[in-house]
């Protein structure tokens, strides 16, 4: 299996569910009097729906980025990176639940654990390539490791914590994945430069962030 | 992140868009003696299905073209492309909100505001690449940027133009909306030159339209 | 607009289609008492599904020889494969009335249609290459136009007499679509050539049919 | 027809169906307080959702391997490729009905037809490559063939005990088909090697196994 050919496959995954999502943003069954009131019942939908898409436009930068640290894809880099598609292909199902009962406890904790078992496998994949360096590039420095490392910690804490909180306060669990994303596609512009700041150090040759 | 490969995504994007488009054109629940009638009913629904349809694959073309002016991709415009996939992959909501209530005053509007959306992300993008020349490949000059800017403004101009008439005259907003379609399908088609009259003018060098 | 790119998008407009298809493939609602009768009665919608499979596979086996006559893509030309993806895409729609009111004339009628649709979309492609020779390859020879104008009136005029034929007895209209696609996908097989006797004359080779 | 465009479009087929499996993964119409009922009643349908989603990642695998083995394709080859897609398009159908009625006779039985008639088109498709060595690679030899033949009359003689066995026992059948799918997964994983171990025969080089 050519590295190319799995990113493309990949990439496939990525552009479709990323555009599924709409499917599941069902016009409510009223009259034209009841469209306006209908609508406004379905901004939480419209709302998770923002919010899922813009999750797997961020996955699918990560994904790219984490295939620069791989030189060789053998069969365990192959199946894990299925398995990680499995899970982002889910997504639109909580997405479904958490627009259609917004600010529920149940929802949110489902929502969270689809993101929480995303970032478990791309951890496990680090970990792999960590022991097999020779399945890595040259991208793939300790420094690199580490600071995954640290940021997988602390992203799926993060969304254990809002899986925790989602039991007393649903409302804010859901704002605060809301902020995490924004944070995360922040940071994400800011690694791979802007314009005029550091080309010199966009993210094609990014070694790490700390 | 190269260009090339955010183009491929972007491709992957727009052809999943216009091809899901079909899935909102819905047979009526009818017995096979009221089908005639069902079918006459749909013709709105079949009738913004094909405008939509001819949008998104003018806004892929456009694509295209925007994409000629780019040599190196940032953060910021990797985040811009993705915001406007969001808008675009949005339009099948309002498409099937148009066709199951055609000619009716909020569908209008929230198609319309669709597409204002769509456009503002490009006109953004614009300016983001004027600001930062070195992002930019040798087609996009002075005179290109005047000439994008203005059929950016004209174009949002009478988008809006259509939203204020939808809440009088919601027939007449739908059928302009259609009217610059086709105005835009036209002006892509010389701009890409006609086979024999101006091949040497064709598309991928085109350097702008005044 | 490169030749590939647009290729490339086209085949994903093709691939997506002929998947999509399984979506309107739906489960009655019944018990599991019920569930064999209910299959039973979904006979119709399997060979349908089969049948516009099947077509859609061999429209896009027949756009890719197209593609082999272009050397060069116009605005006019893009258009009209726009138009032409236009009208594949829509195929989901009277796939999905044919399989729900099997054997009655108005679906074979509108299934007809957008065939004969699709086959006038290619049809005004071959007559503008045929006025614009320097948009086409060398395989576009004076005979290959010959035989593709020939292929087009003869298939169209066949889907004519189908539609007529719906009228009166449309289940026989249905087979006889059905033995036109099959003799369409064995007359591209042979042009294709098969293995041990004609590799020579190859698919990509071919000068044409007569 | 060149190899590389059909194994694009047929990667387009497979990343499209796996995708589009979750939209067969539906809420249930309840309050939010029949919520966790109607999800735990939900879980035979997500099991059989990861199945699936499992088994195509698994034929997408060996539809590579398998290309591996070709050098030239002709119309038989191409048709016979595009009838394995029709089977494997077809998969979320009984993978609905399957979680719809679990452990059932009627749904495990079209369940395991299905992957039957999957896997028989590969039969005919390496029966086909054996008797037209001109269409074949290197890889394609006398002990690779053996091999291969060995697999599918094992692997479609347990799908067809599945079969037989889901009119006595259904569930022990389907945790049968999980199994196999695991085997199989596993067994792709040996073959394409584990970083550490045994980088020097992987995947793209394998001349088969036994």
């Amino acid at each position: 299996m050519k590295k190319t050919r799995l990113e493309a496959f990949s990439d496939g995954v990525f552009a479709i569910v990323i555009t599924l999502l709409i499917l599941n943003v069902r016009l409510p069954e009223v009259r034209i009097d009841g469209l306006y009131d209908g609508l406004v019942q379905m901004l939480p939908t419209v709302g998770v729906y923002m919010l899922s898409f813009l999750l797997i436009g961020m996955y699918w930068v990560f994904h790219h980025y984490a295939f620069t640290f791989i030189s060789e894809v053998d069969g365990v880099l192959l199946w894990l990176n299925i398995l990680f598609l499995l899970f982002i292909s889910f997504i639109p199902f909580p997405t479904m639940m958490l627009g259609k009962y917004p600010f529920q406890t149940l929802p949110v904790v489902i929502y969270g654990a689809n993101l929480v078992l995303v970032n478990i496998t791309g951890f496990i994949l680090i970990l792999y390539l960590r022991r097999n360096k020779q399945l890595t590039s040259s991208v793939f420095t300790d420094k690199l490791y580490r600071s995954q490392m640290q940021m997988y910690l602390g992203v799926n804490g993060f969304y254990l914590g809002c899986i925790a909180l989602a039991f007393y306060a649903p409302r804010i669990s859901v704002y605060l994945l809301g902020i995490m994303t924004f944070y995360l596609i922040i940071r994400s512009i800011v690694m791979m430069g802007i314009g005029k700041c550091n080309l010199r150090t966009r993210f094609d040759e990014t070694p790490g962030i700390d």
